[in-house]
């Protein structure tokens, strides 16, 4: 059995809290000064055995929760506020709980997210659980959602995609906050969604809510070091942005990550078609945890 | 393999969002109108063998998700608005998922909650691990935090306690939101929490947050028809209302639930105190799930 005063009591120290904090971690709710813009929330999971495995230091583990919802807040351009983590754990010692709270803490701390509440609780069997919600602000100009793509939008890919697993990138994902911050702002992106389960599912996602048909040429994204096309293309984890716009775009600026111009809307409705306007052949689209 | 897309489908009819909700289920965050005086979050989970039994009807498990972090919402004086839930499963079907949605909708809707977002996960081995994270509205008067009880305050608890889990109360919680609320608009309580783990550790946590003593007379606590003193005090998972008061009260008002008067707080940090002014003699204070 956790002790789970003395944790609450610890996490105070791994999560110090901010000015815009009114009640944080120890209450049975955190209050928080409520942004002027809309809010945004999402939640993430990551399961032992399921998103990482039992050898992944806990600090990762927590690390990577933490920057999977940032690159959702990402993917709407928006900025990331707070945080309200939940633990469910069995067979591990409150060092293992603290370690994954500090990878939590300290990953937030790099993208101005603050860990705010939650709560711990027993697993049946063993293993860990986690769930991270998220909150944060939308950009002034509304949230940039991923059904506003048009016919003649372009389709881009922000950086390199693949071998994320394998290489431990996915543990160590670089959430394109600044990149969909400035699409946001400079409204220039009509849709945007972040990857996280495949290239192409998650584009044939994006043209679904939309209402549009891509015409894709994959091969134009580039990989990262040990990636191979197609597999590349459907492994997920990249945490790259897919967004499109009405305008041809080479650069996002000097000091953000490289696009790729991968892509076209045309009339359709969620179809994924090759450069001759037929259907996308692919063994599998993506990877659905 | 759970197909996600489907249920994401599926769920958008289940839950149907809100006037107040700018972009709901389906993308990469929920947006919704931030409200005017504080936001208040909680989190609380339930998982299959730790919080309910395999044999619990789905719904039944998801109400009580629901209704729980509802219950911190009112232990705040606040007003619940949103929901956003995960669940990580393994060896149930869609339908239980879909069925357990259900029951948190359903739940939701007596309460004006909606949920906005989510995420579906598999577990390694079977079982069900649910988190959901409430966003709610604190009062005007700012939320009623558990550590503003002064020397002098009244001590009290709402309805009765005892026996929740064998009478199967624990799955059909009542809320006490309404008294929440009537204790936040009229500033009469000057602390505040909910009762899950215990009556006697819910108030010894209040008491420590506040630096308080607590002299305790939990004999006059109205008990749940099935219920024995002293098991009662330390059950838990009886989600009425601890609370404070300068004021000497007799009652909420004819609509709201009776409220008992069962001790009084003097100088200290934490103890609880026997009429006598002795340490309480208590074999244990609670629950920790």
């Amino acid at each position: 059995m956790l002790d789970e005063l003395k944790i609450v009591r610890q996490l105070g120290a791994v999560f110090p809290g901010g000015s815009d904090v009114l009640t944080g971690i120890g209450d049975d709710c955190a209050a928080v000064r409520a942004p002027a813009n809309p809010l945004l929330v999402a939640a993430d999971q990551v399961i032992e055995r399921i998103h990482f495995t039992p050898e992944t230091p806990p600090e990762k583990a927590g690390a990577k929760l933490l920057l999977r919802n940032v690159s959702d807040i990402a993917a709407m351009g928006g900025t990331p506020r707070w945080a309200i983590l939940t633990l469910a754990v069995n067979g591990r010692d409150e060092k293992y709980i603290m370690d994954f709270c500090r990878g939590v803490a300290e990953a937030g701390s790099r993208y101005g997210v603050t860990v705010i509440g939650g709560d711990t609780a027993s697993l049946p069997s063993a293993g860990v659980a986690a769930t991270l919600t998220i909150l944060g602000e939308a950009p002034s100009g509304g949230a940039i959602t991923r059904d506003g793509a048009r016919v003649g939008d372009y389709l881009y890919v922000t950086g390199k995609i693949g071998n994320s697993f394998l290489s431990g990138r996915h543990l160590d994902i670089e959430p394109r906050l600044k990149e969909g911050q400035y699409l946001a702002q400079r409204h220039l992106a009509s849709a945007m969604l972040d990857v996280s389960d495949g290239l192409l599912l998650d584009a044939a996602r994006l043209a679904a809510a939309s209402h549009v048909a891509l015409q894709i040429e994959p091969e134009k994204v580039p990989l990262f070091p040990g990636a191979r096309a197609p597999e590349a293309w459907s492994e997920g984890e990249d945490y790259e942005l897919i967004f499109t716009s009405p305008e041809k775009l080479e650069t996002l600026g000097k000091t953000l990550v490289p696009i790729c111009c991968w892509g076209r809307c045309v009339a359709g409705d969620g179809e994924l078609l090759d450069k001759t306007g037929k259907p996308f052949q692919s063994e599998r689209l993506g990877y659905e945890h």
